[in-house]
């Protein structure tokens, strides 16, 4: 039986690339049979570095069968996951989140979690010296993931160890980090395709603060001003998104990845409230720049009060 | 602040030297202020191991404050450890035992959970190279633990790593695996101390099977007449620490160690039909013999059907 290696739903570049990865390393280092799949179409990030590195988009699935054999990574979220994961037979999980709770496993079975930037970065560590016969796509998606994940090194989640690896890599591939990374945030930018909908959804996670259910969206941009020339039917958009995902509020965050500062959008007041509370700032129109912030795991998530 | 490394409740062997194992780690080849506790009396074998290896006795501890540093190890069941475990701030967790949900963490750390028979391989696994700077105690009490949670080998339970980490560690130290589990199973069937209540609760985990909440009681032994000649008086409390404990049935497993076999004890109509339907087995008297079933984790809890 295939074993599908697969991420979080709405793939970013580490739950593209990471699935790419390991499902190499067990079908071609550990000979078992292995199969990335995807949870949902890549983000514009995501389907640059599959073209960028010459990698097949992998299949996109809708569920899980009952006893299927799973490899989770990159998240260990119930919520972020098909519906009845526990029903399938997950054999390991690789991640860099915190411990959410929620998933069972019906026997012991490999479980790495660090407190890492991205999951490549553990990837690469549990590969060993196998590394070495790693053709230049698998390392070019282990680098890609790790620009990604650490926006070039700038993200307050970056460790030395995941920029000692990303460098390795690209030493070995003999590529420019810094090209790399602003191709791959052009990619990122490039959102004039989307929805206002589909923006507020594509880096988006739920959260319970203080009983208040909020979808915590994120957007890393190159380009802000693309995307906050639209704040006004983004902001209109957000009523009728929260009440179908069954959240009672939307916080959209534009995170300028060159200046390093986050741009939250302030529909009403309840928004206004949360940002002055969380982050000690003064709101007076309808967004607030917030310095510095660039992480939602290290920075926006713990900081939040209702 | 001092981090605190425990095991689960009714600490065994493991999980009163993994601990110390883990705590010696921290502290002379990480740097980082620890100290191994434990959650309850040690068993008689884990008492023997303590005193055989010379290492101090662990304070038992009676739960963790709000915002305390803690390591878990060799479980990941709250239902096995403090109450407010989650408020803790659990920086790791080492594990070989299925993932059953509930334990939360405030942000990454990490995680390792391995299929192998011992938390204490796993630890070997971890510390690597280091190695060589422990002390004759920790290397002893790594020995010790894998030696009772293999039964010396015997359990199914048992990969061929755990048995290549123990026979390093004996002929590093210069001693005989056989004798030294001879010992420590001697010590482990040594329960005339032991009120019928307590042997009930000795090795014991909950789970609820088919909507049957079920106390699952394993008693590993050399003397196995020891425990079987106290059959009728142990089969009385059944119900009353059942009651207390909120569960509906105690299932009392006596495994004899070195004949390879269990006994359960059938005190009524309810474990009768559990034995049949679960084993295969015809039962007629008040125990029934169950040939080559060791391993709660490998044979009994996968088999049991209400």
């Amino acid at each position: 039986m295939t074993t599908k290696v697969f991420g979080h739903k709405a793939p970013d570049t580490d739950s593209t690339g990471s699935p790419i990865i390991w499902a190499w390393y067990l079908n071609d280092v550990q000979g078992v049979p292995a199969a990335p799949v995807l949870l949902g179409e890549p983000n514009t990030e995501a389907a640059f570095v599959l073209k960028h590195w010459d990698l097949e988009k992998p299949e996109i699935i809708s569920g899980v069968a009952e006893g299927e054999k799973v490899v989770i990574v990159d998240t260990n979220n119930p919520a972020e996951l098909p519906e009845g994961i526990n029903k399938a037979d997950i054999t390991a999980i690789i991640d860099h989140h915190k411990l959410v709770g929620g998933l069972e496993t019906k026997g012991p079975i490999d479980i790495t979690i660090r407190p890492l930037a991205c999951t490549a970065t553990i990837m690469y560590d549990l590969i060993g010296a196998d590394i070495a016969k790693a053709p230049r796509g698998i390392k070019g998606a282990m680098l890609s993931c790790i620009l990604s994940d650490t926006l070039e090194f700038r993200s307050p989640t970056t460790t030395a160890h995941d920029k000692e690896v990303c460098e390795a890599l690209a030493a070995d591939l003999g590529v420019s980090i810094n090209e790399l990374a602003t191709a791959m945030f052009e990619a990122k930018s490039d959102v004039s395709s989307f929805s206002d909908a589909e923006l507020l959804r594509m880096d988006s996670k739920e959260y319970n603060v203080d009983g208040t259910e909020l979808r915590v969206s994120v957007l890393e941009t190159t380009a802000p001003k693309l995307i906050l020339d639209r704040k006004d039917s983004l902001m209109a958009s957000m009523e009728g998104v929260a009440k179908e995902d069954g959240a009672d509020q939307v916080l959209l965050f534009v995170v300028d990845i060159l200046n390093e500062e986050a741009t939250l959008l302030v529909p009403n007041d309840l928004v206004k409230k949360i940002a002055e509370a969380s982050f000690g700032c003064t709101v007076s129109g309808d967004t607030v720049v917030l310095p510095g912030v660039m992480s939602r795991k290290k920075q926006i998530i713990p900081a939040l009060k209702v």
